[in-house]
């Protein structure tokens, strides 16, 4: 760091401390926290902004917080399948996921998705490292029961959070893909908003954040001024029962459902196609989403 | 352990009773040691090899070795790349690698092979993770150089041991792809005899056993009774400049050199088609393939 | 372990690897077990046996588990006394041990059995440690009180199990001669088979086993072939109470009783006679003896 | 942090988020090391500043920085001087110290200066703790020689650097007085740039900051716009043995050629007068004050 | 230790010996305690005293125990104030403590007495550091409530163990100014007798000592010879309210009071005017001052 | 330690109190050291003698010191050879020891002697345990060469020091039988002194004290009053040269050469009969024996 730097100015170290000054709580707070995040949509797909969220997360860090990732990988998976000559098919918005296709959800998810993240993160200067839920069995999962059988599609059922806790301690950030095996060794691909949902307590987790492409719980689907900063569990169930949670927007309300039950404190559904949503939630003043908070 | 056992009967105890002594001297050598294992060929391709060379690392690991596998995955890349519409294209028998087959080639090493081969290691009874040379920058690669352009062909550059250390002294059996990035973060796919030679020495492997579908070296190719016991590091560099050791067998040679070089003290090239080629090879006085050694 | 190794066979490297994968489940549940082994009769005596037992201990220790022995030493004891010009002398099967006596019994068990055992393990190539029951006071005996009155004749009061606990964890074998002090100092001789009984329970021991020189407890003493493979606490207590189990059987019934209530797991006599009876009974499907176990 | 946000705008989130990111390779650079802080001057003596500095102290902390203070106190010990009766009197600007003067200036320094800092550094939410030189003999000083005898005026002698160092490891930050005792157990003011400069070797600092109450080392000390970036070592003897660098100035850059000469990497004399003039030193791109550089 | 030494007597030899066996019970039972001596009155003031306390408590020291001082100053902060030109004001016998009062006070407990009885423990061959309550916030301290409003006068209202434990662990003696911060951060001054009293505690200490100038607790404050041995707490209780323990005794017996009600298992108050009190009170069967027990 | 105490007297505290400060500067000296004693003769055999030597003993390792214990036995060993019906035989003073005398030998001094010691060491409140040479292999010999053969008599060939190291750590005194295994599993009797003088070194202990019946080295063995207090290693070699040190005591003086020549610092032959010589030799001013020293 010897090289020339620039003319301070009076006014602008004023402003830049100001910032640093505002991260410090924060940074209190939060030090040595585990943070689990769900990685997922225009976050993720959009180049640009892909690369702000994992310098985010490389500076969260560096700061002293644990992140984990767990990521989704939807339109890869689909346009894989059609390359290999095979129409993705949904039941209710729900892959159907036959014996042919967990083995293409695995192959793209933990073939592409996942190295071509753990690269990524090298790139910013942190050290990273891709798991999925087979990997020293940290997750197990069954076949998710419900009204239509949707095929290889699992639920966690058990999971084993030392490796990842082991890791983190370690200073790798782990990158996982919702992979799972069966009691029977058989590979099922679980829904990432879950799967992060219910990973965050047995890891001890202090926050979950859930990166969506809408400005978080919307009280009126049709309007997007009508964001719920707060939301209590209960009124979060009452809406998804009423349908006014709906769609895409159930999985991840019901991760931050699950990880309130299992004790993680804050629960966090974010835009993820804000610059730099992440820092803005966890180092500032700025509200972003909606908080699901417990009664 | 209390279901009902079967009777004793003298001779066979003495029988029974002498293997288990003979693996004595061994499992004194051999405990706490870090063996690499490059698994490939009829061992791994064969179901049923596949699931008798498994529970034969699973028996080491139990019995206090550290195996640590190196895997390949030839047939799959090329299947998985038809199905995609591309033709495999080879020059002087490597595969030609444009980024499109880098891709798929990550695809199915990581997302399919490596996957399979830690969930059937947990079937067995033993904690493995999966791993390719991306995580934890494990290994860092760069273009291979050489005649021929193959594309994103690697080499190793740089190994970080730390991360797979600290893994196998927890008691997990890491199961490695061939995968790599190179200094722009680009994937490269590097030869997995290569791979395994060239991390054997920076993780303080006492061992390097290549896993192969012939009986070893021959000294004359086309006779399987020429089988070289053991073989001078020196004479193996003179049968590659000959054209003797030709072919798939030359990286498999190169890698226990390589090995050698940096300190392993022990490198074999073993015929995987055996059954239970590796129990005999590390716990029994049985003699199975070539052994490089140093001069 | 360079040596020129034999020419394997198809047929011999099956059974040889058959052996080997038999004893895997077995290695799984014991690694890092610890087993008392109370010692004695032929096993001790007969040169041979006591080579074979011993090899197996020195085999078991090298496979992970951690083998405690405890040893008596009777016909030493009496032949060191006739010389002496003492005659032994013996109440209902119990040796009548006045002050000299005990000191003869301390001085050939603790100052000849236990060194030549401990001396004997090292050429098997393992770390044994020699101990009595006053080392570190890991033992604190009380005068047997009993219809005769023996002499110096003690049963365990108490156990301090660290000293023993920490020697195994560093790799020690520790060989017990079952001899402590009383409260104020006095020396005591205790009955082998208890002493062993009663520090497996504090020694976090999974297993007791006790070798005799019969098949196991029969429930005809006379008829060799009723063995009986399993026995229950409740079934062993009134055997002993209606005299089916009689004169040197009944310490060793005792101590698995007491084993067991102090929260040892498996508790077996088996048949020291037998070649690798050890080994048979903790890395084979073989079944020896009797295994007695709580209702 | 559950409090109501304020509402996020884009262009401030860009703002912020650029302030936050520049910093990251600073605080990956800077986590864990030692950074000895010479404080005083107006950063002290002036409320307002010091309530900031010390909120950037607090600050580097809570990043993963290790801050040690080493603090003067000046005028507080005239005064109380001339309140006790005695007048302050100097030989070529340097404080001459008799028996009484001493007892005076430790008891200012560590009776009143230090707690008042420890005490300060609390309420901004870190935990710290008082020291001088005395505590755990960590400096151990002598007699200054030179020309004038300035009577108890100490130099540092030795440094016994593991108590420090085991208190920074237990996340407190030292705050040191220039105290310490001579070899008699006689207690000698030593000069705090001195000391800083002395220490920061043996504690393995990677930096020393001296803040001063000008823009740094200047060409011509007529002009303030003649600032010195960057000084090498030489040339900073030279301006010392030629008068360009004078009086106060002049055991600033003797503590960072001190520190230097002890292998600590960057020396640094900055203008505490300037609001976060530490922040911005380590957190920004920002150049002020002057590098002392090895040649 | 390699000069001549003297020649033996027997006489001599049997006497010497004599006392050292005798301490062996104490050593055996006191080793690795923590021991709280409040230190003060003739034993600090008068220099020979000192020096014969100081190198006991270095001894203790070294033969196992953990002494950790608390002392007072009365004497030098009246004189300090007197020569600041302020006249010392007491109601019932406690100093009315404003603003300038508590700053003296500070100044004098720990920068002159704090500090000189560092060095002199330093010169006695132990490793001491001097604390106040404020450094790592070890005791936060409230405004003491009463009759009268004294000032700056506290009381404990919080104590934080750890930093102290830390360093007797290490092999510190810590020395400690019964100064502390109240809640905003003002400087208060407590009473020893009670911060040493109240610190016993939460330190985990096995013994408190108070030292002060009379022979113990006098059953009549006329009468020297009237000493009670041991004295119940609720006797103490009653005696404190009827006026038959009074003025400074007072807080002494409170501090064995509270430190009883923490569960500190030995509360003696002693003359520390008797040659080395302290070596006979822990180390010998001589019996001194007044035990403070619980009923 | 609640008993009622004796009433203090003025000038029995200040003799007191000198006693336990004189030991100060041995306490500070010797904490932590390893003292190796060889222990026998009067101080050994004589009842009262021994109870001292022992108190002794487990003071020194209450107030921090480690000893370690070698013992003798020889009368013993002599008068159970004749009960046995054996003639003890001496060539030059050095008993003729074949195979039954060995096995004699060591019959009594690891199961007779040494039992007993580590049981008087108990009674005494200290933590002992028994070993000999076999141990952990913590001494391997080989028959010693000279002109006479004497049988198995050994002398010693390599020493491990870790078991000792481990249990002197953990607080036990070992008590150490001069016996070892040879290079073939054989028993071999050392000289105690030659043992003693051996392992002081490998055990990295500070001191080696050889307790004796006279009162040291002697100038001339017909005059008691004419001892050396102070030896040169060049004179002592000289002196057993020319026969003015002869039998008993030449073993004494070549274990302290041994143990010079191996870094042991100070090498001591005192008088075993004085009462309580190793206090009055490690922890006071007197002077006792023959200290032998490197030129």
């Amino acid at each position: 760091m010897n090289q020339p730097k620039s003319e301070p100015d009076m006014e602008s170290l004023r402003q830049r401390a100001g910032v640093l000054m505002e991260a410090l709580p924060y940074l209190r707070q939060f030090r040595g926290h585990t943070i689990v995040v769900k990685y997922g949509g225009a976050a993720m797909l959009d180049v640009g902004l892909r690369t702000e969220v994992l310098k985010d997360i490389v500076l969260l860090e560096h700061v002293g917080l644990r992140p984990v990732l767990v990521h989704g990988g939807g339109p890869d998976i689909s346009e894989t399948m059609r390359r290999l000559g095979k129409e993705p098919e949904f039941v209710n918005g729900q892959r159907v996921t036959d014996a042919e296709t967990v083995e293409i959800a695995q192959m793209v998810l933990t073939g592409k998705t996942n190295p071509d993240l753990v690269a990524a993160i090298h790139q910013q200067g942190a050290n990273a490292i891709g798991l999925s839920g087979k990997d020293g069995a940290m997750v197990v999962a069954r076949k998710r029961s419900g009204a239509a059988d949707l095929g290889y599609v699992g639920e966690v059922a058990e999971v084993n959070p030392g490796l990842v806790q082991g890791l983190i301690s370690q200073g790798f950030i782990p990158v996982i893909a919702p992979i799972a095996a069966g009691p029977g060794g058989e590979t099922l691909n679980v829904n990432a908003d879950h799967f992060a949902g219910r990973i965050a307590g047995p890891l001890q987790a202090n926050k979950l954040i859930v990166l969506t492409d809408v400005g978080g719980v919307l009280g009126n689907p049709e309007d997007p001024d009508s964001l719920i900063s707060e939301l209590a569990a209960g009124n979060a169930r009452e809406m998804i029962a009423d349908g006014r949670i709906a769609s895409g927007m159930v999985p991840k309300v019901e991760a931050c459902l699950d990880a309130l039950a299992a004790g993680v404190g804050q629960c966090h559904i974010i835009d993820g196609r804000l610059p730099h949503a992440l820092l803005m939630e966890l180092l500032t003043d700025v509200g972003i989403g909606t908080m699901v908070v417990a009664e």
